[in-house]
């Protein structure tokens, strides 16, 4: 994919830049740039004059001090792992935070840990736990995602059932604003009515109001029980009554319910090794549950209530309860496997969706008959964070047809699948943001009062327009 | 205390007023106004042209398009029951939302009931019961304090460390934006990252960016066991670790975990009809614990593994667990009365602090010294939700000494006693807002980054500052 480029940007600029960052500070070299140029799928390609890689929250205000003087814009970087081109340059200044890597601070009675922007979500958890904490914000590229991205995007995940998003996990927030001025926001309170809480506003901003350099984080303590299975049930419509039992008889304790098709399951086991089949039967859906318990067995004992009384109730018609560690981790690769799966069948066209929980049911029943009617014999392949209402519903093309003039076709059936989900109220990007790939979409999808008011924001902080100028609205 | 007025309204703009609301819709009757003007502790008495009472969305809209195009300023008000004198306007056209009384809807398998600004507190913890479901905030004007005004203050109160602020259980709003134009954000999403999070602008703004009319809220299962204890400790430093111990043996079960010192125990058993001690011995502190679980009789074991475990490490001196509901309203009254306790000891100078938890010890330490350097002799009364780091933290006239001269210090000694905050990183409005009571005084605490950003957002959002213009920066 390709995007509009930003105006060349001035030597003089590129050597102020070099000089205020210093050696290790900036690099031109084609080689050493490359990887920061190319989104991880390969569906976009940038470009940029200089990628500069400032070690302190002092160098980024410089760099950005300068730019800003001389109105040259910034692309902010993190671990380049975001799915929307939000992170690609084209023609900006590119300045990465992957060396802001210092942990500032652990202090587990506060259950609170400043950590700077390039820290990876891994490290992360990692750290909390070595403090006897849990950091709770999972997703499949953890390794290699960063703190500052992962707020930057307001990442998701499989544990915003119970913990929320990223949004929901920061207490206080470091970033150099558009000016170069540096917000001091680091604060490691529960509780502070003193004005606007100006790091919500660059929690999920893209980028496009400050770059984050530093964030203390929200941490829990650690679940002493743990119990993973996965059911087989009838419809999505069965699986939310699942929800709601589940979340009655345990009040707090669903950490994760992700709906997997039986199809998705086939690709599964078809396309990536080591993997079987989890159940003796072949139901049409299945239900991967996670519970979580402070009392030591507490989670075995509730997994084992809800499932009694819903098999009881005839809601499932199947189920395993994982017995170890091994078979966890076996259950829960059948689910994050899914989008890998999809690729030796031809890709797809991928949507990222949200609508209300109650509402799935109907979504999933609509979408099909609005993609078939558009695409006869198109494969729905739906799975996703159902207990946040989250469904990653992709369509493949038909089986044996050819993949060229299907994915082509991409746009249109796109906005297909969003048209459902705007009648729906749902939202056409539930966890990864607009980037440069979906704004123009989301127009369509949000009232001119909303985009006026994110523009004069927008305009507000950042006047000279230099953060991230292509991203939003 | 009293508050600049704002310019006195052209009686046209007042006529349009009346004529867009209609009979029922407006007073200018004093009797009827009179409640509205005066705070409830009568701190604040204010003044206002005619008091607005739209039932609609729609009227609020077109009362504020009026006063939009003739520059007229407008004070929102929800219950009046707010501390620091938001709600009371000064001159401006008064704006009470009590009239927008409907339940939009109440969806429980979304876990969201969408409300109007004007239904109380209480009103909606009912909504959520009858419909299996739980609403967390909780705090003691809920009877009367109001959805709308709870949003517009970001309230705190009583659930907050499990359950989070009412920034944490909002998931969509209608609002009246400062031109009149209703900002449709009602939703029943968990994940929607579509560009910036509006509503987080509104959320906590007390009023100063649009009159919020209605908004989306979370609800939760509803605990099938709960357990109420206190506990006699040695120092709050002993109470920390004790949190600490709850939490890790708990998970996410503790509820509640709120300090208090004998002395305003005392106060209690002397001034509050109908109570008594709560234990056989006299500690130096209390620790008010809940502890809710979704398991029948997971609450109550947990409290006994947590006491059990804690008594065997020396760390508390003596426990009672209430047996009944009747001993756990006892147990909290002890805890809620502690305010009212205070007035006939003669009242004082009364702070609403948070600091990093691990700090409160120190903290507490550190300002008792400098409040007995400034005042020797004053009674420092210490209580609160310690499991947030939020603190009443009030100081009270030396024994037998005149109360007037006493008071005649307040802002001198809150300023002693906020600059030991300040030093902690804390906040001096951990949840009541700034108001007119503290917005000059919030100005030492912030920085003039913070102050410009949120007067530029300010600007933008209101550029003819008509709502609530006294209040915050």
């Amino acid at each position: 994919m390709d995007s509009p480029s930003s105006p060349p940007v001035d030597p003089v600029v590129i050597d102020a830049l070099k000089a205020a960052l210093g050696p290790g500070g900036w690099t031109e070299d084609a080689f050493e740039i490359a990887p920061h140029l190319t989104e991880w799928r390969g569906r976009w390609t940038g470009h940029t004059p200089i990628l500069l890689t400032p070690q302190t929250t002092e160098a980024v205000a410089a760099a950005v001090r300068i730019c800003a003087e001389a109105g040259v814009a910034i692309t902010p970087q993190g671990g380049n792992t975001g799915l929307v081109g939000g992170q690609i340059p084209f023609g900006e200044v590119l300045l990465s935070t992957k060396k802001l890597r210092r942990v500032r601070d652990v202090t587990p009675l506060d259950d609170a840990m400043t950590v700077e922007a390039g820290v990876t979500l891994l490290e992360a958890q990692q750290q909390a736990a070595a403090a006897g904490r849990y950091f709770p914000l999972s997703l499949a590229a953890e390794g290699t995602a960063t703190i500052g991205g992962n707020i930057s995007t307001n990442a998701g995940g499989t544990q915003v059932l119970r913990y929320g998003m990223m949004r929901d996990l920061v207490l206080g927030i470091e970033a150099v604003m558009p000016d170069g001025e540096i917000f001091h926001g680091l604060k490691r309170l529960r509780k502070d009515n003193t004005g606007y809480d100006l790091k919500q506003l660059l929690i999920g901003a893209e980028g496009t109001l400050g770059i984050i350099t530093a964030a203390t984080l929200k941490l829990f303590p650690i679940m002493r029980s743990r119990a993973v299975a996965i059911v087989g049930i009838d419809s999505p419509a069965a699986s939310i009554e699942l929800l709601e039992r589940a979340r009655a008889e345990t009040g707090s304790g669903v950490e994760a319910f992700e709906l997997m098709k039986r199809m998705g399951m086939e690709f599964v086991l078809k396309h990536i090794p080591d993997t079987r089949e989890p159940l003796d039967t072949t139901p049409p859906w299945y239900v991967l549950i996670e519970l979580a318990d402070g009392a030591p067995g507490g989670a075995e004992a509730a997994m084992e209530r809800v499932l009694e009384a819903a098999f009881e109730a005839g809601l499932i018609s199947d189920a395993a309860i994982a017995q170890n560690d091994g078979q966890r981790a076996e259950f829960w690769r059948l689910r994050e496997e899914h989008s890998a799966a999809l690729k030796p069948e031809g890709g797809g066209w991928k949507h990222d969706v949200s609508v209300p929980i109650s509402r799935i049911p109907d979504y999933i029943d609509e979408a099909g008959a609005a993609v078939e009617a558009f695409h006869p014999g198109a494969r729905v392949s739906v799975f996703g964070h159902i207990g946040d209402g989250n469904l990653h519903y992709d369509i493949l093309p038909p089986e044996g047809a050819e993949v060229a003039p299907f994915i082509a076709r991409w746009k249109e059936g796109s906005a297909v699948v969003h048209s459902v989900v705007g009648r729906y109220h749902g939202s056409i990007s539930a966890e990864h943001g607009l980037g440069r790939l979906k704004t123009e979409e989301a127009r369509g999808y949000k009232t001119p009062l909303e985009i006026a008011t994110m523009s004069a924001v927008r305009a507000a902080i950042d006047p000279k327009r230099i953060m991230n100028p292509k991203v939003l609205f």
